[in-house]
């Protein structure tokens, strides 16, 4: 099949075209970077929202019961599960796509797990890549949810319009434990099973959390104005360290986004309504404040980059004699004669010379 | 400091130098890659242990019992716990660490986390360049400990040349989750916490699925010699996809490692004893049927393309105008006039011709 008449299909919302186009990425296989660029014009019309936490917090109930509220709203939903390959979270997973298989049965649900590739890709790239593909295809909302732990959360940030993050009572000792970092990415909280001892604490944590971090942007905004005291005053040395300069998923926006901490009970569907309503409403604030295109520009970006490194790798050990070049000192690396550095130098400086001569 | 100076302090074994070839290699500071290639023709004193498996199981308690029995042979022992960046396991790595404070205070023994760096290295590179530094410190003895979960697992069986795979009978509905390649990177398995009920049907069900791999080393052996039946004797469709041709870490060697599956009780000490003897029979058996040194090899191999990818990456990013090129493009990928494959082809295009006019 030609790339006109796939991007055709795919248009027309044909299943199997979406999923063609899907497996043709996944696997990278051949023309689907020309397939990436085609559809590339189109893309800006489905919201893409992460959804995050520990394990065991109920990700998967809650994507769940957030994909049949927007079902219920006529909306169509694509689901990606991430899994970052866990050699030890088979089961869980299986689990996981047994219960989502109500949704599957749903013309207007798409589900799909991504796992990682081989070593030309890797599988934050991956995922943004099928989710293009799942936006060119028409869905409304692209879920993306993290099966596993890891990376993958902080990529997932770098890849959504919205990220949720979703922490339960039980979540060991509350947010401190939590590497910094990952408060930042937040757009909203969610403390699901709400009904369990320690929610009230929880969410209060994290609103103190919060205030701090509002503290911190108020110190941002003054000291482009020559001030410092408000810094100070609200705290210190932690508000130094600003997380949002180190983080391009989370930049610091022109207006202030209030963070909601929502409570929900993702198995009985509680507070779901609550969530879709402040996912509108972040949506809003996007689209007002400008944070949506700075987002988008940032993760073009960042696209890029990623594009430019899978395509130098490719060139690199397909189309240079690098790989032979190793093969042939492998006596000489296991004896000393030559160490992976030296060799590798010499590799990198035959590639600075070109390989159109 | 110079390098020779520093060179000089690490062999003679100096705590200071040891710390500061660490930092140097761990953050890519200027001439960690001449240290490293300096160092490596006296590389492969140490023994290098990787201890995996899922969260819970144990590991470190076991790691900290294994250490301690190293030190009581009078061996010196540095432990490296390798943490993929979960930004939600906080909490459980600081416990591991606590725990691990009594070995901390043994000069012979060195203890170190690595966590993930910035965007030009990996974590499982710089684990494996800091073992490098551990190994020419004189260690004689390095344990590598994954202290989440992820990728990571197999990345740690590619850096050692033993792999224990340690489980508990709790682990989900046992091996059967496990996804494929996890058992087969396993050079010794521990069954932990060997007392609780599951315990012998872990065991059991170990040892089925290694009789099963026996089987298929047999096939891969008489296939060699012209026979295949042996294979469709032994289980048929399975066998086929047979997962040593697709590792690195365990390939198919000369003679068979019976792959031990031992029981030991962390907690109380118990079952040390014998992982070290058995430890000791993995290493005798490496040096005489050749493994060791084809491990070797293509470790040498797979570290001479990490560091080809990220010299490379270096080149790239820092000393041509790629980055500029995707920030003075930024609008036209917003707006569509641009896709991140045509703008990332036109750089690497570039690449090709080479940097040196």
């Amino acid at each position: 099949m030609d790339l006109a008449t796939l991007l055709g299909d795919l248009r027309a919302r044909r299943p199997a075209a979406l999923a063609r186009a899907i497996s043709m990425v996944e696997n990278g296989r051949s023309g689907f970077e020309a397939l990436l660029a085609a559809i590339h014009p189109s893309l800006g019309r489905a919201r893409r929202i992460g959804i995050t936490g520990p394990p065991g917090a109920g990700k998967s109930t809650l994507t769940e019961r957030l994909a049949t509220r927007f079902r219920a709203d006529g909306l169509t939903v694509a689901v990606v599960a991430v899994d970052p390959t866990s050699p030890f979270t088979g089961g869980a997973l299986l689990g996981d796509r047994i219960r989502m298989e109500s949704l599957a049965l749903d013309a207007g649900v798409f589900i799909r797990s991504m796992a990682t590739r081989g070593s030309l890709g890797g599988l934050a790239t991956a995922t943004r890549e099928v989710c293009d593909v799942l936006d060119a295809g028409g869905f409304d909302r692209i879920i993306i949810e993290t099966v596993g732990v890891g990376q993958s959360e902080l990529d997932v940030a770098r890849s959504v319009d919205t990220t949720v993050l979703v922490l339960v009572p039980e979540s060991g000792d509350g947010i401190q434990t939590l590497k910094s970092g990952i408060m930042e990415i937040a757009d909203l909280f969610v403390v699901n099973k709400a009904d369990r001892p320690g929610a009230d604490r929880l969410r209060q944590e994290i609103e103190v959390m919060l205030g701090i971090r509002t503290g911190n942007a108020f110190r941002h905004v003054k000291a482009h104005h020559g001030g410092g005291q408000a810094g100070r005053r609200a705290g210190g040395q932690e508000l130094v360290d600003a997380p949002s300069s180190r983080l391009p998923a989370s930049p610091a926006l022109p207006a202030a986004w209030k963070h909601p901490v929502l409570g929900t009970i993702a198995s009985r569907g509680e507070g779901i309504d609550e969530l879709a309503i402040e996912l509108e409403a972040h949506d809003q604030w996007l689209r007002v404040s400008g944070g949506l295109e700075q987002r988008r520009k940032r993760r073009l970006a960042q696209r890029t980059r990623e594009v430019v490194e899978r395509a130098a790798r490719r060139w690199i050990w397909q189309e240079t004699d690098a790989a032979a070049t190793i093969e042939r000192h492998l006596d000489d690396l296991a004896q000393g004669r030559v160490s992976p550095y030296e060799l590798g130098a010499g590799i990198v400086a035959d590639l600075k010379k070109g390989s159109t001569a």
